[in-house]
C-alpha cells in the first residue's frame, strides 16, 4: 500500500524527511487483533517504537484499541506512562539493577527474568503489591529463568508466592520461520515449566510478530507484535500482509555530469563506465542509511530504480541517475529511499541486515511527518 | 589514554551509559592546532558532533580556541548558531533547495557546490552581501563544482563576481592513506582550478582529519578535522596519536549458567561447547551496537576480554563470561563495550565498518555523562 506524501504546505526546507503513516500502524494492529482473537494483542513500542517515535505511535495505538504495551528500558516506560496514564506497561528488560523502586513509582511492570531479579523485587517491598511479569527462557539464553533456575524454583516454590504476577511469558528464537522445529520445542518447554511452577492460570504470552502468524497454538492469552505493526513481514519467505508504514525521502542537492572513468566517493570504490549523471542526496550513514549500502543500495525517482554508487558517506550519498529522465533527476526533486517500490525489508536485504535494524537506525535529522490515523491525509495518495 | 568513570553520585539507574571526555576532545584540538600552525583549524561538528552531542562538544571546542565550525545540514547550523553567536559556521552540504534565506538569516555560510547553487544564492539576493564558501570537486564526484562547471565558470567569470566568498575548498577521497596517489592528484587539480578561477587569494582548505596529518603541502590555510578530534585514528595503519574520547558501558542484567549444547539468541546461531556462563546486557542494535557484531564483537570486564555470542538483538546482547572471574561477571557490574582496552576503531573493525559509523550510530537511550575539559573529573582515573 503506497504511503501518501504530506499535503502541500509551507516550503519544506529539510533536505530529507521521514513520513510515518499512523493509519497504517492502526490498520496493522486491527488486522493482528482480528486474527489473534480471542487472544489479546499487546504492542511493542520499545526502542522509540522501532525508531518511528513512541510519542506519536504509542497514543495512536491506544486510540486503535491497544491497552497493553511493551517497552525495554525503564526510561522508556516512564516516558510512556506520561503519555498513557492508564495503560498496562511491561518492561521487557526486567528490573535494571538497583532501580526497583522507580518501576513501582510509575506503575510499570518489569518482566522478572532471574532469581536475582525476583529477590530484588521482593526485597524492595514490591513483591506482594506491585504487579510484575515473569519470563521463563525456553531457548534464547538471553533473559528469563534458566532451566537450572526453574528447577530451583520448583523446589522452593514459596519464593514466588509473594509476587503479584500478571503475565508469564517466553520468547521464540525462530518465530519468523514456521518450519523451524525449535518453535514447537520452545512451546512445549514453556508449557511444561508453567505447569511445574503452578502458573498455568496466569495470563500467558509466547508470540511476538512471527509467532502471531504461526497458528492458534502459539497465541496463548496475549500476543505482543512489534515489527508487524510497523510494516515488516512477520514470516520469512511469505507474502507480507502488513501495510507499509514508512516512507523515507531525500532531496537531490545536485546533479553532475561526469565523463567515463570518473571515480566516486571515499576510497574511489566506484568508477563510471560511461558518461554519467550522478545525483547527490543529503542523507548518509549518520542518518541510519548504512554504510553497508555502499555500491549496493537502490533508490527510486518516481518509478525509476537507480543504484547507489561509491561509498555512502556520513552526510551524503550518490546515485547514478544516468538512466532516469532529467525531469525526475533534477535539483530539489524528492527521491524515495524507502517507499512504494522499495520497502524497509528490501533496503534491509541490500544492507545485509533485517528491517528491524533499518527502522531502529532511522536518524534524528529527518523532518518527521505523521499521517494521521483518521485516513484523511492518507487519502491524498 | 583511559577515560575515567563518572565520580560517585546518586545510584545510576540507567542500564547503559556513554561517557564523553570533553577534555580529551580539547586536547586533540590543541594537538592538531599545534601541528597545523600556521594553518588554522576549523572543526567538524556535523552529525551531532559525530554522535557525541553538538550541544556539549561545540562549546567545549570553542572554549579550547576553535572559531570556525563545519556542519552538514542547515538545521545543524541553526542549532549551533544559538550555542555560539559569534562563531564562523559553514554548512558543508551547501544550500538546501529553496532554503537560501534561512542560511543568511542565521549568518550561516553554505559551501556552494554547483552552478545551480551559486545562481540560487545570488537570486535570493545574498550573493553580494552574505558570505559563503565554494567547493570545487577534485575527485569525489559528490559535492562541488565538476570539471565541466569549472570550465563554464572560467568562460563566464562574472558569475562569481558578485559573491562574497570566504573559503574555497575541496575534499580528499583517500585522505586516510598517504600512499594513495589520488591525494597528490587531487591537490594539483584543486590548485589548478583555484588559479583558473582567480581564487588563489581566498582562504583555502583541502584537508580533513587524514589530510591534516599528511604533511605541510596539504594544510593550506585551514584544516577541518572531525574524526581525529573524537579520537579516531586519522591515518590507516599508523599509531593513533589522538586521545580516546568515548567510553561506552552497559550493566550486566543477569548471568546464567547453561549446559553444553545450549543455543543462544535469535536464529540459534551460537551453541555452547561446554558448560558456560552467559551475561546479558541492556544494549542492542537499537542503541547502535550493530547487528553485524553478532558472534564477532568483544567487550571487557575490567581487563578480561569476552566475546559476544549469538545474534545481537534490538535491546540486548549476550556475552560468554565463562572465563571471567565471577566477581567481575555479576548482576550490576559495568562492562566496557568501548573503553581503555577496546577503542572505537577496534569495535568498528569487528563490525566490518569504520569508527565514524560507530560514533554516529550511538543511540539515544544511553545515559550521557560529559567529563569536563578542565581535567578535574578526568584526574580520577
Amino acid at each position: 500500500m503506497p504511503i501518501a506524501e504530506p499535503g502541500a504546505g509551507p516550503t519544506e526546507i529539510a533536505a530529507a524527511r521521514l513520513i510515518v503513516d499512523l493509519g497504517a500502524i492502526a490498520g496493522n494492529f486491527r488486522l493482528i487483533a482480528k486474527r489473534a482473537a480471542p487472544a489479546a494483542v499487546g504492542v511493542a513500542v520499545k526502542a522509540d517504537a522501532y525508531g518511528l517515535g513512541m510519542a506519536r505511535v504509542g497514543p495512536a495505538l491506544h486510540d486503535a484499541g491497544a491497552r497493553v504495551f511493551f517497552v525495554a528500558w525503564l526510561e522508556e516506560g516512564i516516558a510512556l506512562r506520561h503519555l498513557l496514564p492508564e495503560a498496562e506497561i511491561f518492561c521487557l528488560n526486567g528490573v535494571a539493577p538497583g532501580a526497583a523502586d522507580a518501576y513501582a513509582a510509575h506503575r510499570l511492570m518489569p518482566i522478572l527474568g532471574s532469581l536475582e531479579e525476583i529477590d530484588e523485587w521482593r526485597a524492595a517491598g514490591h513483591g506482594g503489591k506491585a504487579p510484575a511479569g515473569l519470563q521463563i527462557d525456553s531457548g534464547m539464553a538471553r533473559l528469563g529463568l534458566s532451566a537450572e533456575e526453574v528447577d530451583q524454583l520448583v523446589a522452593d516454590r514459596q519464593r514466588l508466592d509473594g509476587l503479584n504476577l500478571t503475565l508469564v511469558m517466553s520468547h521464540l528464537s525462530c518465530g519468523d520461520d514456521p518450519a523451524d522445529p525449535l518453535n514447537l520445542a520452545q512451546r512445549a518447554s514453556f508449557e511444561r515449566d508453567r505447569g511445574r511452577l503452578g502458573l498455568v492460570s496466569i495470563r500467558s504470552s509466547l508470540a511476538a510478530s512471527g509467532g502471531s502468524f504461526q497458528g492458534l497454538d502459539f497465541l496463548l492469552d496475549l500476543v505482543r507484535p512489534g515489527a508487524a505493526l510497523y510494516g515488516l513481514a512477520p514470516l520469512m519467505g511469505q507474502a507480507n500482509l502488513m501495510a507499509q508504514v514508512v516512507r523515507l525521502q531525500a532531496k537531490i542537492l545536485q546533479v553532475r555530469r561526469v565523463d567515463r572513468g570518473m571515480t566516486v566517493g571515499y576510497g574511489a570504490t566506484h568508477r563510471t563506465t560511461r558518461p554519467s549523471r550522478l545525483a547527490t542526496l543529503s542523507t548518509g550513514y549518520a542518518d541510519g542509511y548504512f554504510r553497508s549500502l555502499s555500491n549496493r543500495g537502490h533508490a527510486y525517482l518516481g518509478p525509476v530504480r537507480v543504484p547507489v554508487v561509491g561509498r555512502v558517506s556520513m552526510d551524503l550519498l550518490t546515485l547514478d541517475v544516468t538512466d532516469a529522465p532529467p525531469e525526475l533527476a533534477r535539483r530539489g526533486a524528492w527521491v524515495d529511499l524507502i517507499g512504494p517500490h522499495h520497502t524497509v525489508d528490501d533496503l534491509a536485504a541490500e544492507a545485509g541486515t533485517i528491517g528491524y535494524e533499518i527502522l531502529t537506525a532511522l536518524g534524528a535529522r529527518y523532518a518527521r511527518h505523521y499521517l494521521p490515523a483518521d485516513g484523511k491525509a492518507g487519502a491524498a495518495t
